[in-house]
């Protein structure tokens, strides 16, 4: 797996980058907001601020190289707006899914994908999106909701195998592609291979069949 | 004024103030997912991470306390609940008023309710509290709606004098009742009086007749 070879630009990977991380507090602030209990509020906030940490950490990145970070994020805002609705999910327990699955997903694929920026950048965006401390939170809430009505867990284990297609192909539209496509696919493919490797763990860690 | 003498119990006091930063994040968080442009998004997530952070250090406080925060906070969860959605407003900018508005009379009035506390947690709970630069985002957006469009600006000075009402019932809630009503009106009077004269500065500065 090589994926330095794609070698993505700086100013796009940071600007989708900080603006997933966005879209991951936003899915987040809203499980708060609709959490059933005090509990269960609180068990997602330190979630949320580690997702809104990221982000700005990311947008301080973009404040060094250009005057105006947002007009740099806006630019992925529609896709990714578009994809943040599509994994909402139907309730709760779909939304906290889909906040746990996809963010390891797009966590793990913008880690991989910082190996190949160019300059002391990479190290660094790498180290700040591995941080993932504030979603264990969500693997607890899930589990005792599982375990008290097993139906669920079905209905998330289908739920979970969805979510993969959308979110590698937001991870793809991040790849700098080459002229040869041919030469790109057989770079990326092992790296979806390690990307749903991981999210099996994930589901499996859920007490789901991935 | 003399607050100090309304001596606040310690729990209530951090469970109350507590849920409220919890409430305040929330609406600040619903506001970002709101925005029209990923600039005005990015505006409000500092005041976002400002407010979660209060919420969490509170609760942090909370929990050298206490085995369970979350119990302590659930009390006051019915009343802030219901007092969000009063002052939620029916739009974007009523939303932003709100925050910055309401935000600003809790935050001095558990800054002021501080200094009745016992132990060495009022100073830290005044310390914590006061710190509102994030808020500062929240001005500039709604100077420049209103400088666009002044019948915003009459809309949201009627919705500021409304909000005053409403944020004060939940002050008054925090307050530790003596079995003398008499006395604690005349404690209670100056320091609305002072609140209000704060509300109304920040209503100038919003270029609003409070």
């Amino acid at each position: 797996m090589n994926l330095a070879e794609l070698t993505p630009e700086v100013l796009p990977y940071l600007g989708q980058a900080a603006y997933i991380q966005l879209a991951i507090f936003e899915a987040i602030a809203r499980a708060v907001m609709l959490s059933p209990t005090v509990r269960a509020k609180e068990a997602l906030g330190p979630a949320a601020g580690e997702a809104l940490g990221k982000h700005e950490k990311l947008v301080g990145e973009l404040r060094r190289r250009v005057d105006d970070p947002s007009s740099v994020m806006a630019a992925f805002a529609p896709a990714i707006d578009n994809y943040a609705a599509v994994i909402r999910g139907s309730d709760w327990y779909e939304s906290l899914a889909s906040i746990y699955l996809t963010a390891g997903i797009l966590d793990d694929f913008f880690v991989l994908l910082a190996t190949g920026l160019e300059g002391d950048i990479g190290p660094r965006a790498a180290q700040l999106i591995s941080v993932e401390t504030g979603r264990a939170a969500i693997v607890v809430l899930l589990n005792d909701a599982i375990a008290e009505d097993p139906s669920l867990g079905s209905r998330l284990a289908l739920w979970g195998r969805r979510l993969v297609g959308d979110t590698l192909l937001v991870a793809r539209s991040a790849i700098h592609h080459t002229e040869n496509a041919r030469t790109d696919e057989e770079r990326i493919e092992p790296v979806f291979t390690e990307l749903i490797a991981k999210h099996s763990r994930r589901m499996d860690g859920l007490g789901l069949t991935a």
